[in-house]
């Protein structure tokens, strides 16, 4: 049983904002069989994740010491189902979590894929809220930033709403827009963002602030872009700044995605979700990260179950 | 009884590196008696300290919240003895250490000032390598950097000496330097300096590294400097930096103090003093450590015992 699998490639390695020609649609044979004596898994991809770090992986001289080809099949955080298996602890018809690719069809040697269970929630949810995303705000907050009694965490726990909010791509003067914010400073600074963002949130940080960083958007497509850091604010604030990896948080997974779980069934956490459609649609999804045309967790439905 | 005080003072506000011309020394009219009913303390200085981070008080706009006004006593740490004193915890002939002044004699109130047992060890040692310059390096290394097994400590704890020094300003290449005497990465950085010399060493660093920042000397005279950090570092390297300040290690003095006096009299550590005479002096040996100029801690003898 042979299919033409359709991928989405780089044309050639990338250095500043990803365009959509830089990206392009290759069709490959593809077998939807496994080889006697393989333990291979054959996926059919259903959702895939749109993660700007990626990005990193594209350029000419990767920052994370490994990289993506031209040409290459593009690997991706997503939800698939299986579709044959020669490995014991996957079977035909189990969803599945993890590394896939930016495709219709993936196949997997079972290395950071776990089965799923859908938990009568829409398979997307286990991309974004439940899935590496949800992890890092979790670790990130929970185990690096560590709330304290009085931190705001209360309104969190309760309301789990936002009391303030602004767009840093749209506001003048970031200093400002945090102390209209945050008058009363900053405890805690949950950075994706890097550069200005970073250097106006440590300017606002009170005594004793944490700052957990586990990713810099701003910074990703401009190598000459860095966060300019007062380190005076640094020392007289006894400001901490922990750079992290979802991945070390692995063993975080049950916990969280049972927590977390609780919270949408009892209504008090809502899931934004921003989904595009078919695997023609991933150069412009991921383009549209960069440039926040996203309103919540980007994803790619690649096909239906 | 009434003495001539000199003492050394700003002429105005200092914005960027120290010069000695921003300086004058005054005279005071001092009176040694206590007034009646008073808990003042009167002290003859004998050795103040020389600490870069004074500058940050001396600026326009004081970094820290507080700053010295032109013509004021500028406040020091250091040893002097008791002259006169009408507070209980303090008696004439007592040796003291803590803030006292940049000047031939000091009153105080006690806040910030301890009596001090010489352990018949030279009264400098006091200021550096028992004082707050060695509860610095003490409490920054063992308490934020947390050293581990297999992290150099064999080394500096055997020898007490160093495997390799480089002096930052003498080197067209930070990055390299740091390279050539630490092919194996690093895992603590201590830093006093900030700017590049961060800079370079978050470059270095070793995964799970972490930074002690209670100094950034190249910063603090150029308020448009300041370290650029690669955060893609940081995040994949999960480097954590902590800002602190020496102050909120005062619990460790005790232990601190026992554990290097008994370093210093095993011959295991050695102490290593720059010495100007006199208060005349303070004004150059003040600047000197802007430009390097000291080797060791820089200290200045105010007077003989």
């Amino acid at each position: 049983m042979e299919v033409i699998n359709k991928y989405v490639t780089i044309k050639s390695p990338i250095d500043g904002v990803p365009k959509e020609s830089d990206f392009e649609l290759k069709n490959e044979p593809f077998s939807l069989l496994v080889k006697r004596g393989s333990k291979a898994i054959i996926i059919k991809n259903l959702y895939v994740s749109m993660d700007p770090y990626l990005v990193n992986l594209m350029k000419t001289k990767s920052t994370l010491g490994r990289g993506i080809a031209p040409g290459e099949v593009i690997n991706s955080y997503g939800v698939g189902k299986v579709v044959a298996s020669g490995n014991p602890r996957f079977s035909k018809g189990d969803y599945v979590v993890g590394n896939i690719s930016w495709g219709e069809y993936s196949i997997s040697k079972g290395f950071n894929l776990t089965k799923l269970d859908p938990m009568n929630l829409p398979l997307s949810y286990h991309i974004g809220v439940l899935g590496l995303s949800g992890l890092t705000a979790y670790a990130g907050f929970f185990d690096i930033c560590k709330p304290k009694r009085g931190e705001k965490v209360k309104l969190l726990k309760e309301k789990l709403g936002f009391d303030e909010a602004f767009n840093y791509k749209e506001e003048s003067d970031l200093n400002l827009a945090l102390k209209r914010c945050f008058p009363n400073g900053i405890d805690i600074y949950f950075d994706n963002v890097g550069a200005e963002m970073l250097e106006a949130a440590i300017s606002n940080m009170n005594l004793y602030g944490r700052v957990a960083v586990c990713g810099a958007i701003s910074e990703y497509t401009d190598s000459g872009k860095h966060a300019k850091l007062d380190m005076l604010s640094v020392i007289y604030k006894r400001i901490n700044i922990q750079g992290f990896i979802t991945y070390d948080y692995m063993s975080l997974f049950p916990e969280f995605v049972s927590k977390t779980v609780d919270y949408i069934r009892m209504g008090k956490m809502h899931v934004l979700e921003d989904v595009s459609i078919g695997v023609e649609s991933v150069p412009s999804a991921f383009v549209g990260v960069f440039h926040g045309n996203n309103v919540g967790k980007k994803i790619v439905k690649i096909s239906d179950d």
